[in-house]
């Protein structure tokens, strides 16, 4: 019998360094003969990358209702989940998810101020009990990773997303939903991603040969 | 003090005459001096409308998962709802619309088979109240209406969409969820649509009639 994979998760606001830490992460379970998918949210297939582009798109002919915008993100989420997240965790996979649902509930609760109970009903009816087993809290202060997102976007000649337009007051309601988290599951390992790298990296290779037993 | 509008949708299979019919509808209570706004689902704003032709779109990478496309049904829905029906009907106007939550009972729930409590849920988090003041259910054997659905799309050069693609078994289970509503739900009109075009218009003025009270 195949022993079902893990499902860790990266959180954070923006530019607190994900993509390289979730690339370390994948590597060092990798190097302990781990199989390994990499994804992220909103996204992760085909379908989802197309909502995706839909909710992070800048320049809407009208504002995106909120509760639309929520219906969106769990679109792609049961697509993301039931066609790529469940099959590779049967199959035995460990899957290091960019993104899941505490970031729902720190921009669309804590940063648009949706009920918090229409996100859990959603996630009731989307993730039928599927829970990260292992979620890293990449955490910094804001005016550091806000200034990294931002110089990312322009030296990629991005547009800045709608996300990423939203003013000062909306990211600190989405970080003080990630330490509400923190608080509240036992499942988030929070970490300083101020800290040098090397550090960050440590503490995160702790917590996977707990979960690995290696 | 404005009266609040009325909320009257058209409901059915392919190619049962809806667009002809909410034309008539429309036109009748224009001449009899009410407001209206003519509209559709999904779709019926710009953002829904982006997210109407991702439903209908024929050819994705991947099959759309079905929780996910209910979900995008009624991410379009609160958009639509949000953003133009409910300020509509504040306003006092009459909105007519082509499709509503009959046509996902009908075509998610009993064509696709998903539990019609996920719709419930929904449906209560998305409309929060709203309900059709009365549907008309354009009812044709199914033979008629597909048949003028397709030609149409022949016609017009118009690629057959992902609900227009299913078979026939689709269809008739699609039909019995609308006979199902039709007999549960006291708002529903239910008209046989392959009357001759004065008999089914002479039976939506008769009801406009008794609705607007003229």
């Amino acid at each position: 019998m195949i022993q079902p994979g893990r499902f860790i998760t990266f959180e954070g606001g923006e530019g607190v360094g994900k993509s390289t830490n979730i690339q370390f992460c994948a590597e060092w379970l990798r190097s302990h003969g781990v199989e390994v998918l990499v994804t992220r949210e909103p996204g992760g297939t085909p379908v989802a990358e197309t909502i995706r582009n839909q909710l992070l798109k800048a320049h809407h002919s009208e504002p995106v209702d909120p509760m639309a915008e929520l219906l969106l993100v769990f679109a792609a989420r049961a697509q993301h989940i039931n066609t790529l997240i469940k099959p590779a965790l049967i199959a035995g996979k460990w899957v290091v998810c960019d993104r899941f649902t505490d970031s729902t509930v720190a921009y669309q609760g804590f940063g648009r101020g949706l009920p918090q109970a229409w996100i859990e009903e959603l996630k009731l009816l989307v993730q039928r009990g599927l829970e990260p087993d292992c979620t890293f809290l990449l955490d910094a202060p804001l005016g550091i990773g806000m200034a990294r997102a931002r110089g990312r976007a322009i030296s990629n000649g991005d547009v800045i997303d709608r996300f990423e337009q939203e003013q000062q007051e909306f990211f600190e309601r989405v970080q003080q939903g990630f330490h509400w988290l923190a608080q509240h599951n036992r499942r988030m390992r929070r970490i300083d991603a101020s800290q040098p790298l090397d550090n960050v990296q440590a503490q995160i290779a702790a917590v996977l040969q707990e979960l690995t037993g290696l």
